[in-house]
């Protein structure tokens, strides 16, 4: 199945996508919620970000070729971790499909994609041992964790590196019911591929991440968990590019990538 | 004036606070509301967390002299930070006054208080001036930015040293109408003062803080930013103590201090 968070002439609801139709549900996909009779087409409507969470949780480095590359590509010396610390994002840099990623006016550059699969927690959970972890993941869409990597160099913290407004297009859609280990992500600038790779190759699973954190915290309906991006993330993005992140069951994650004016 | 947020019988309602009296609001603060006839003892409410952020911004190192105690306390090389960098707290650990700050069963310790003045963002904001800043705060509040010092140190991120479940009490009340930059704030851990200081010290002022985070990034009513805390953060907390921050016009954020049982 596949849920999407929709907006039709201000009005807000989650649907059921079914090709090019959505079924419009009553309710939550968070709480609960019932099919109605109402059925539109996609294209009448505004796709918004399929959930704005409340806890922002992202892995960060969770593949070794991705990790490589970064050190060669920077002259850096990132290791491969060897525990499963979980870092931040902050929700304001969400967008959705089809909404554009701005570039501000002041970035040295390069501005560049990273395409992650995004565990979306349906349910209040916490201590969960990792063999039941996926338990409570409602389903799984798709993030682009752009970063500005002259800021991700620089500065202290990742906050203007990886959290500008409109750095974080997450969705198209929730698919349940897949295999978060299984699966093959793409990610194409102007549509040539530019990375492919396979979830399998995670140093830390799913299970394993949303394990560790339901140790410390209680994870809630609508937090999501990034889960890190493999290889390198090259060509950088530049004003008039379309980047987009694709995963067959979830969908096409499409930016449109602007300059802001200075 | 002052704002709590409070729970009755299942009810949750905004309120302004007078003395031991709490006047009760219909709507938001952070949208409209209005005054209503009713009111309510103090005693006879629980207070809950003022605000639940979307973004919760936290400025980490923000007084030279808790950094040279910090580094002299853990051999630790931390520099005076050049630029206001904004970090990142998870409001699933949010605790109100009252609620118990909970010590995770396999914390090595030290786990140490940190109590800080906090912005709460009332208005959206974007690309504010420095002296236009404070425009879009609502008031300020008091946070405790509790931390587990080993985990601090051996791990990737700030997760678990900074987010555990109960580790960021917040509150009681946001005051609204003082200056931030002269404000008293004192720390007493079972009666006795650990810390006092004076925001007047902060490396960057709350209105530059704003004004550089404004620069990219949406700021959102109910947002909150988090200042850092002065000198020592000792003694280390333990099952059975208190611990308060205080602020004359904000008000006392008590918190007991319990160990979970492994």
């Amino acid at each position: 199945m596949k849920f999407g968070r929709f907006e039709q002439q201000g009005r807000v609801f989650y649907g059921v996508v079914e090709g090019d139709q959505v079924g419009e549900l009553e309710g939550s996909i968070f709480g609960s919620y019932k099919s109605t009779s109402k059925q539109h087409t996609l294209a009448s409507l505004r796709t918004l970000v399929p959930c704005v969470p409340q806890n922002f949780y992202c892995a960060g480095l969770n593949y070794a070729a991705h990790i490589e590359w970064a050190n060669q590509r920077t002259g850096g010396n990132r290791k491969v971790p060897e525990k499963a610390d979980i870092g931040y994002r902050s929700a304001n840099a969400l967008v959705a499909t089809g909404e554009a990623i701005v570039i501000p006016a002041d970035s040295p550059g390069p501005v560049q994609f990273e395409g992650e699969l995004v565990a979306v927690i349906g349910k209040t959970a916490r201590h969960l041992p990792e063999k039941d972890a996926l338990s409570c993941v409602l389903g799984y869409t798709l993030g682009n964790d752009v970063s500005e990597r002259t800021w991700q160099k620089q500065d202290r913290t990742l906050w203007r590196a990886k959290n500008c407004d409109t750095f974080k297009p997450m969705g198209p859609f929730i698919a349940t019911g897949i295999d978060p280990m299984k699966l093959a992500v793409a990610i194409k600038v102007n549509g040539a591929t530019a990375a492919e790779y396979g979830t399998d190759k995670m140093l830390f699973s799913a299970q394993h991440y949303i394990s560790q954190i339901s140790k410390y915290m209680t994870l809630q309906p609508g937090d999501v968990v990034w889960l890190g991006t493999d290889g390198a993330t090259e060509p950088s993005l530049k004003d008039g590019d379309t980047v987009e992140i694709s995963q067959k069951e979830i969908g096409v994650l499409r930016s449109p990538v602007i300059r802001a004016k200075a």
